[in-house]
C-alpha cells in the first residue's frame, strides 16, 4: 500500500522543501489544490521538483475544460492529475485519453457523488478512484469501513485511494484490510512538528500490518 | 440584463489589458478558471485591475475547502466568486456565509448536477445560479430554452446566469425572455479580432430587445 502525503496551505517554497524531505518516504507527494490555485501551474512548472523516488500528484480538481487543464498539469511535471467524478462523463473520458497518451496517471476524486455516477464512470481501467471525505463536511469519516463498502459495491474497481483525516490507526487498519492501493494523509503528517518522522511512522504502521 | 465577458486561456498580461478595454462595456469581467489555475490567486492579487465600472468575477470553481479558497479569492480582489453545485452542501453553505460577511457575491455553477441537487441548494437568496453547458460536452446548447425550463422548475431562484457558446441571436432571445440576470460570453467576444466591438454588439443586441 502506498503513502501519499498531501502538502497544502503553505508557501510554494515550503512545499518544495517538504517534498524533497519526504521523497522516498512518501510514495506520492501531492501538491494540494491550495498550491495550484494560490501559485498556479506556470509557477509550479518553473520550479521542477525532480523527485528521485516519489511521484508528484497535482490536485487540479478538474471539473471542466479537461484537456486544457491536463495538458497544463503534465507540463507542470505532474505524474498524476486529478479530475472530479462530478464532471461530465465527456470531461472524464477526454482526460483519461490524454493521460494514457502521456503514459501518466489520473485520480478520479469521488467527492460528493452518488453510486449512480460512480457506476457511469467505473470503466477507466487504469484510473485511481479516490474516496474523499470533504474537508468542509461535519462528522467523522471511517476510512476502513468506507473502503470496504466501496469495494463491495464496485468490485471491478481495482485501484482505490482514500483521503479524509486518516490517522495511524486507520492507516494500519487499511493495510490489514488490503483493499486500498493508496492512503492519502495531509495534516496528520504536514501539520506535525516533524513531518518526516510522522511520515515514517505512517509507513511503518502500513508495513508492519 | 448584464453582460459578463469570460477571459480565458490568454496570458495574465493580455487578460489585464482586455479587462481594462472591456471595463464599462461588460458589466462583469470574468477571469476564467484557466487564469486562476495557470497564474494563481497570489499573482492575480498582486496585479489589481482597479476596474472603474465592471465587477470582477474569479472563476475559482471551488468544490472543497470552501472557506480557504473564498478568503483567498476575495483577497485577490474578486467581487464575485464561484462554487460548484456539485460540492457538498456544507461547502456551499460555508462560502455563502463568507460571501455575505464580505458583502460580495457568489455564483453557484450548476455544471453536471441534476434537479435533486439544485433543490437541495436552491435556498441561498443572494446567490447567482449559473446554468452551464460543459465545454467538453458534445452537442448544441440552447440557452433560451434551458433558461425557460430552469425558471419553470425553480421559480424561487431569482438570479440566473447562463453560459455555453452563447451567440448574438441567443443573447437577444434571452433579453426578450427576461428570465436571466446575466449572460456569460467567452470565445464569441474574446476569440474575435476586435473584442471591444464584439462586446458592444452583444450589449446592443441585449438592449434593443
Amino acid at each position: 500500500m502506498k503513502l501519499q502525503v498531501a502538502i497544502d496551505r503553505v508557501s510554494l517554497g515550503e512545499a518544495i522543501t517538504l517534498a524533497h524531505k519526504l521523497d522516498g518516504i512518501a510514495d506520492v507527494i501531492e501538491f494540494g489544490t491550495s498550491l495550484v490555485k494560490d501559485y498556479g501551474l506556470l509557477m509550479i512548472k518553473e520550479n521542477p521538483l525532480n523527485l528521485k523516488q516519489a511521484k508528484l500528484l497535482l490536485d487540479l480538481k478538474t471539473i471542466d475544460e479537461g484537456p486544457y487543464e491536463f495538458e497544463r498539469g503534465f507540463e507542470a511535471h505532474g505524474d498524476i492529475l486529478t479530475v472530479m467524478a462530478g464532471s461530465s462523463v465527456d470531461t472524464i473520458s477526454k482526460v483519461y485519453e490524454i493521460t494514457e497518451q502521456h503514459q501518466k496517471e489520473m485520480l478520479i476524486d469521488l467527492l460528493a457523488v452518488g453510486d449512480d455516477k460512480v457506476n457511469q464512470i467505473a470503466n477507466f481501467a487504469n484510473a485511481i478512484y479516490g474516496l474523499h471525505h470533504s474537508r468542509d463536511a461535519a462528522g467523522h469519516f471511517d476510512a476502513v469501513s468506507a473502503s470496504a463498502d466501496f469495494h463491495e459495491k464496485f468490485p471491478a474497481i481495482k485501484r482505490i485511494a482514500v483521503a479524509g483525516g486518516i490517522d495511524l490507526e486507520q492507516a494500519e487498519g487499511l493495510a490489514k484490510q488490503g483493499v486500498v492501493d493508496t492512503v492519502i494523509v495531509g495534516s496528520k503528517i504536514i501539520g506535525t512538528v516533524d513531518p518526516v518522522q510522522a511520515a515514517k511512522e505512517f509507513k511503518e504502521a502500513m508495513t508492519l500490518s
